[in-house]
């Protein structure tokens, strides 16, 4: 039987590449996705199309927080359009903590032992809850409060990866490119300005690939 | 200015005396209170009726848990009548990792650095995310992935009291008792045979208090 794997799927490349990462090493995945009224809601639709190309059961969860703080969830703040060295006001307050939370609670009620998520280099500096020490940190924490006597892993299999070998992982692995969605805008097409459209395109141009979304 | 604390409040006895604590000891209280379609609803109610009663601000986040495990959660399922020394069918996986996660977020978003909440002992043994030793790896765990220079303390001040304490407690603080619900079903009355009516009892009976929802 195949060993089961709840997956964090936003719809964006580097998660849509963990979920591919994870089945092709022969879990049975579970997306896990969340609509938490994010401007680019439509990264869902993302999400959902995503996992039913490799027939994996996804679970949308409802969640509204209650902070308006983010340019991410508050359509009158501005979304930026400079990649940030320190913490962007992209940020959402806790949301590795809120999503690995559920993300454990809803792997133990399946019984998997392991919960994937696509935390990536790039993020370090702005995200501190992409940080390796936090991911460690977390998983021993959780753990505690489990009742399950196998630990949950939680792994972020492209923690170390140059966004541009992301890329090539995704090719490698038949990730439908077409299908994700990592602008931080929610329109019909990328913006192309804010930091995560800069960071992709810049990823892809390194490689050679052509992005379909930019066709 | 009074610093300010998030706290989790369900409406049952413990949680509303540590609200009423946090209170006491001069804190601007946050009451932050989930709907997450719980057999006994009805303490919320008895969550918001509380916090007016101190005039605190309240939160009532919505959230839908993806599993149906719990005999919390699921109608189907029968409430225990005797009181567990394991991990009851009222577990709810990973429940306080959630609710204290949205709650840091909440907290550094309102500025608040403390978060308070109603774990105690007599939970201890069914409860796995209510030890000391969880409580304490998890505040060091999700201060690793916040925003916030100062660290959100997570505090659970009747943690290692006797049930039959936090009765007097609630009652010299003014708890207004006849507002909370600890009854796990979710009927007009207590129904007096599910564990957390049983504890109850039996606490008010050693203080030879009244409860006011006995009457």
């Amino acid at each position: 039987m195949r060993k089961k794997a709840v997956v964090l799927l936003s719809g964006g490349l580097d998660s849509a590449t963990t979920l591919y990462w994870a089945y092709k090493r022969g879990f049975r995945c579970y997306s896990l996705v969340f609509d938490y009224a994010q401007r680019h809601r439509r990264e869902i639709y993302s999400a959902l199309k995503i996992s039913s190309s490799i027939k994996a059961e996804v679970t949308v969860i409802k969640l509204s927080f209650p902070w308006k703080g983010s340019s991410l969830l508050d359509k009158k703040k501005k979304i930026p359009i400079k990649i940030s060295r320190s913490i962007p006001s992209t940020y959402v307050p806790a949301r590795n903590s809120i999503f690995l939370s559920i993300a454990c609670g809803f792997a133990e009620t399946i019984k998997a032992s392991y919960v994937f998520f696509g935390a990536n280099v790039i993020d370090y500096s702005g995200y501190p809850d992409c940080r390796p020490d936090f991911i460690k940190k977390f998983e021993e924490a959780i753990n505690m409060g489990m009742k399950i006597k196998e630990k949950i892993k939680i792994r972020a299999p492209l923690l170390k990866m140059p966004k541009e070998e992301i890329v090539r992982l995704s090719v490698k692995l038949g990730v439908p490119l077409e299908y994700t969605w990592s602008c931080y805008r929610g329109g019909k097409k990328p913006c192309g300005k804010c930091p995560s459209c800069r960071i992709r395109r810049e990823a892809f141009e390194k490689t050679g690939i052509q992005d379909p979304l930019e066709k």
